[in-house]
């Protein structure tokens, strides 16, 4: 009658939302301030003051026909430049307006780029079917399960990864990660196949909050190198980049371009602007990219096929002006010194994080669910690492007010009391 | 290496974007008022006051972490509470927020629809496949093209229909209209096997500009009932609304939820509030829809596998804020009546349309992929018909300025008269 798989993924809520919904009704109980949320990377910053500056000129100025009108698909041409010129700028690239396709946020530009490289080979009815006349089912089936398009990306990783792999007909794969949440690549080496079509990361990363060093970036790329000639078709690297600007205490996050040619930068402002309701960011399809025109527009198709008309024409242009300016980062820092320092002192474990907004600490139990279940005693709402590819760790999200942190303080330590003495 | 079809998709240019490319061109070397441009459907007339006055509000009072935060992924309670409130009110209906999606428009809200209904019977690799081990592969294939889901719908009909029925994996249809681009219940009648999913239904028309006849709507439903009781199985009607409040004369636009359970409505604020580039709209899952609460979470399923987060959380907030109100529509009534009124003084042959802005013509010749081509000697950009399933027809998008209209009927004479002297 309808899609069982998409019932599926709309009933299973993830265990954040749940968390998410058990805060709020905990929160209608106690009150808000008695409760420590630490489930939503939702940021806790304001946007910086060019995006009001922003809006209001453009509402006081512009025709609004202009403002709130289609832009072509990949995005306004001006918009597109602007941050061409800009990435340039920082980053000592070469591409132009031609290379960027505007997108309604992180998740869209993730969706459009799977979307762009999978090639179904089995038989969907959109499609054409190659003949395999001689083929019964099993073997087909096999023959399917064994030749389809393989994303592979580091644990931990960001769960939505999964369903965007999934739906558009590939196979999903994680390479476990090193103590220090750092990349396999060793393991990595060994799990590349002839059917991997791209490789993700994410850094700095959700949830360890960890930046890749430059070498394991160097190491990745010599190893996607080498096997793409050895296989002779590419294998494309997605570069999942909401955090780049969220780093602390200068840490250097290598820009993919300039190391790997057939790299997607995937990009969203909603952490570096404090706009993730907008649904705001782009795609960079790597000017050197083999066949890079081409791929381009297998990306405005997979836009088009999954229902994107364009971004928001308004939010284009604000992020247009506002390009280079974050919100204030160092309340995040400050937040992020204060939580790491007290939780290590009360005996957790974590590795200390450059980026992005969340702690990974290592449950004080072997099951991060039972610890999670028991930190609700407490009103501390923590999510355990199992769907981000991690059993055994819980994400704490530190983009929440300073006083909840320090509010927090002894409710981390009762709960940690009960693990060292018993 | 990447989607042969996503390129296809992307690298295949629709005619209108064609032929709006062809206008700027123009622009450029004779200027822009001397090229008459009917191609696309981007509303001329400024959205209504209330749009700029409660942005204006937002960014004064809100809190910027609250305006721009994610709201929940079918969109924000209070305004999906007031959008189900003025439904309620403005038609009879009895439905709740949680009947509503909110998306980034109605591209967004037919691929949704569509995605969360097909159930996808080919061996995609995300999904499990039931084994049969006993057919061998032409079988196969030949079952799974007589088994799988159709959208069925009425021509003249949005090109974009067929790409996102067939990006789900399902199989498009369409019925050819009747001589007053009414719905041709019988031929439709015909059409339906127990292989369509779901019909879909654009009313008024984009490109004719028809509203369907209350009585064929009765009768479309009558033929639903009968047919979903036959097979076993509901067959859902999707009706695609986004130039509901575009209608001229009191023309009375039957509202699907009241006339069909199984009912899904499409709705965009593109076009009533001139918000096309904004991307708002929503999805009504009918409350006495069969199993109405399953399919919603296969709606948010649906969402969620297509990369879609949440609408714009400001854009939510604008849109409940102007409930109820429009661009000055008279303005496009004023247009249609002097568009009507001149050409078919001129001798050109048209039903004329009680909404949207569109008026689908007769080609004087028999291709009117020709006599597009020929228009365009005289700075006249019209689209063919034959992309809307309409050979032999063309679309003037009279959502432009009344002074292109009035200076472009000249050059319709002139085309006009190649065809009466020859």
């Amino acid at each position: 009658m309808f899609s069982e798989q998409m019932y599926e993924l709309g009933s299973k809520r993830s265990v954040i939302r749940e968390l998410f919904e058990y805060g709020r009704k905990r929160a209608g109980e106690i009150g808000a301030d008695n409760v420590y949320d630490f489930t939503l990377g939702n940021p806790s910053i304001p946007a910086p003051e060019c995006v009001k500056d922003t809006i209001q000129y453009l509402i006081d100025s512009l025709d609004p026909v202009l403002l709130h009108g289609y832009t072509s698909a990949p995005g306004d041409l001006s918009v597109r430049k602007a941050i061409a010129d800009y990435t340039n700028e920082t980053h000592k690239t070469n591409i132009s307006a031609s290379n960027i396709y505007m997108t309604s946020g992180a998740a869209a530009s993730l969706s459009i780029c799977i979307r762009a490289l999978t090639e179904n080979k089995s038989c969907s009815p959109g499609l054409v079917c190659p003949p395999k006349q001689h083929l019964c089912h099993s073997e087909l089936r096999e023959e399917s399960l064994t030749n389809i398009d393989e994303f592979i990306t580091f644990a931990p990783f960001f769960p939505e990864y999964k369903v965007f792999v999934e739906s558009a007909g590939a196979k999903f794969t994680f390479i476990p990660p090193k103590e220090d949440f750092q990349i396999d690549t060793d393991n990595f080496a060994r799990t590349l196949s002839s059917n991997t079509k791209a490789v993700i990361i994410n850094s700095p990363n959700n949830p360890s909050g960890v930046v890749y060093s430059e070498q394991s970036i160097i190491t990745l790329c010599g190893i996607l190198k080498k096997k793409s000639e050895e296989y002779g078709h590419p294998i494309y690297l997605i570069a999942d980049e909401p955090y780049r600007e969220l780093v602390y205490n200068n840490t250097y996050v290598p820009y993919l371009l300039n190391y790997y040619d057939n790299t997607f930068v995937c990009y969203s402002y909603s952490k570096s602007l404090s706009l993730p309701g907008e649904r705001i960011g782009y795609i960079i399809v790597s000017d050197k990219m083999q066949d890079s025109e081409k791929v381009y527009l297998a990306v405005c198709g997979a836009g088009r096929s999954l229902g994107y008309v364009c971004a928001s024409s308004m939010y284009q242009q604000v992020i247009a002006k506002c390009l280079g300016q974050t919100s204030d980062i160092s309340l995040y820092k400050e937040n992020r010194d204060i939580l790491y320092n007290g939780l290590t002192e009360l005996g957790y474990n974590c590795v200390k994080p450059d980026g992005a907004f969340y702690l990974f600490v290592k449950s004080p139990e072997p099951d991060a669910n039972l610890f999670c279940e028991k930190a609700k005693n407490y009103e501390l709402l923590l999510v355990p690492g199992d769907d981000f590819g991690c059993p055994g760790y819980v994400r704490i999200a530190y983009c929440v007010k300073k006083e909840q942190i320090i509010k927090s303080m002894p409710a981390f330590e009762t709960l940690m009391k009960k693990y060292i003495w018993f």
